[in-house]
């Protein structure tokens, strides 16, 4: 919220991607693997998304323009993340996603790898929406390493997302897909409280889980809503970088 | 317990809630969302609460006096918090209430969307009552986003929670009433520690639970006692407020 | 490890009982309560214990001389501990005990009111015995607060641990009984380890527990024995106060 | 990554060896116990190790180095671990081995005291290997304070170990033999990881387990991979001595 030089809206999407890196670090989404990305302002056909590194060291000059094949637009040779196709592949087959985050959260893990399905139980997390789908990379592609290391597993992976908030991966983590980079830190930071709540809930006895309605309610917020910028802001500023924050239009 | 100019009982109420809001905030007890009031120290009719902002971000100037319908007393533009209608509602069911916590912390959540009934089973959780009522707001008003975002809406709540200290949100949160804010931290504080207890011990077999002349002896401790004192001094220190203690009278 | 100004020996178990209170806090055993207290190095009739202050604020001017009936040997007026009796009353019976720890760390409390019964499963926690009982105040005492405020529950205490090193006490927490304050505070930190590890285990199917010989055999590792010192040391440094520490003999 | 004076390959062992123990402490896996070898660079029958410290408190000064029988070859006066043997004896057997962690990791122990086989469920555990054993020193040496305190000891451990990458010690904690620094450290922080997903998966249902396809895939990352390098100079960073990173050939 600073009052400084004016920043052009390509250096403000490259700082919010490197609050949201810190973000998911910071608040324990993501360890030294994970990403998250936003797409391009202006060309929908890219995305900017940090060079291959731990979240909780990007900074501006880390982040890359990608087109939505993986390919850095400049040609920058520093190693990029082996996983980038993920987000490529869900810009591509969803026009209306402005954000990807990619996360191996511990506590939503015992889901990736049980048939108890996980679901939203409490309001935080309504934006992961009502039914979280489980890709497993095996079916399609037999005995690899689990990471999506292509443009074939990108999508492939796109479709068992199909037209939902978040995808589950089997032994990995989850995608999730959202409208705004702070709306996409949210799910991020709320999967793992609402999947620790429905554990320990499961085994108190019968859980009363939410309503389609009551997703859809609340889910529906605005993702400029200010409620949505509260948390956004309090977490940079856990983060350290409530400096990088800028003024809301 | 500065010796500076003197201070108001207003003054004094003020820095309350902001202490109050960081040892929330630096307890884990609320996150980006979450509040804490005080009932006006001379004018019952009337509440202190932060505008709409992160509790571990609040600072005296936050503080907004608000009548028991919500509405900000002297017109402050600053856009309050959605659900600022629990505080109203409560004050004014409950005379004896000074103080009113709302938060979502973790532990608790499991219960509120369990037929597994929350009670207190360590002497520091006396102070939350043998009976915990769990309040659903779609048993009134169906769908919605769960928030409580009117005066019916919180009217409803407080006859949920009727005389009682605490009452439990499904799939939200709870909110606690108290006779200081102390002991409403205290509340908050102990309250998932409690949650989590319980929780385990029902893993382990039968409970023996705290028995209600136990709770009735542990939870009438003076709301200025030296050992509530003590808790609420040290949560200051902690969550870096020290210098906004008060010295007591 | 300074080399200073000549230390007593009553000048070093203040400091001792100053880390140890610091370490415990640090640790997470105690929080706003909870206590340590050393025997009085030249007097076996007195003890040193912290006036009424959380363990994490303790320093060496909150550090009173008490004598077994709890009675501030010097007329201190500052208020107490409500519950320094379960110090004195186990220094009365148990003459070769030289530190006392009473806590309310969470991970233990579980054990506290369950009929499933503590015991060590891992080599770090053998130091608290092969047995540990649990004491519940309301057998002898009916409807109480749960704290121990004077000395006959002290003493009733005292008769539950008997000869044990540690005991558990019903919804409140557990007390140990050490021969040195390292030793105290080596329990004091792998007692909720070990809670946790065995309640875990136990889910996980049948559990293959410390034999008797094995527990004889690490417990009667020496009081100043190297390994010892190493975690003290440590926990020492963590908790900001490595500067307190003096040279071993 | 700095472009000091060139540093010689003993040299940077030894930064490597306490970077290794500073991680280590900082992300949980090992307290005031626990501790991380290398193999020595020039030659392959010794190995460099810590004096008896906490291994957060390590710095190169502490770094001794030993032969395969655990005697420190310039006849270092300081007090040894009492379990360097396990290095010595791992070493001995296994060649290819390049360093050695040792850690009672809290997560992992209920495992070593249940029949419940610890298998890697998550794509980042599969360095673990397909197969854990379990070791227990009773077998072999009766009662004994389950410390592994001389070569006979040691050598028992190692063949309990075989040609796998991780053995379990009942009620102890677990080794692991990995092929460089960074992978014993991956090893480490992810053993803890895949024990609490796995604990968890189980107690919602069937789990689906990594493949040994999957296992082997994965577990080929080479040591030097830009990929393993990203947590190694992260969790560096995270544990306060960036500054000790030498820069990659």
């Amino acid at each position: 919220m600073n009052g400084g030089p004016i920043v052009t809206d390509v250096e403000r999407a490259i700082r919010d991607v490197v609050i949201a890196n810190r973000i998911l670090a910071h608040e324990g989404v993501v360890d030294a693997y994970g990403h998250v990305s936003v797409r391009h302002p202006r060309d929908p056909t890219r995305y900017l998304l940090s060079r291959s590194l731990a979240p909780g060291l990007v900074e501006g000059g880390d982040v890359i323009e990608f087109d939505l094949e993986g390919k850095a637009v400049d040609g920058d040779p520093r190693p990029p993340y082996l996983e980038r196709f993920i987000h490529g592949a869900i810009y591509e087959a969803r026009p209306e996603v402005q954000a990807v985050v990619h996360a191996h959260a511990e506590a939503v893990l015992p889901f990736t790898i049980s048939t108890t399905a996980l679901r939203p139980v409490v309001h935080m997390a309504s934006f992961i929406g009502a039914r979280l789908p489980v890709w497993d990379i095996r079916d399609n592609f037999g005995d690899t390493n689990l990471l999506v290391v292509n443009m074939a597993q990108g999508r492939d992976l796109a479709r068992g997302l199909g037209g939902e908030r978040v995808v589950l991966m089997r032994g990995h983590g989850f995608t999730a897909a959202a409208r705004s980079l702070p709306e996409a830190i949210r799910i991020g930071v709320y999967m793992p409280v609402n999947a620790r709540v429905l554990a320990e809930a499961l085994r108190l006895g019968e859980v009363k889980a939410l309503s389609r309605g009551e997703i859809e309610a609340h889910a529906s917020m605005r993702p400029d809503d200010p409620a949505m910028w509260r948390a956004w802001e309090y977490w940079a500023m856990r983060a350290g970088c409530g400096d990088l924050l800028t003024a809301r239009t």
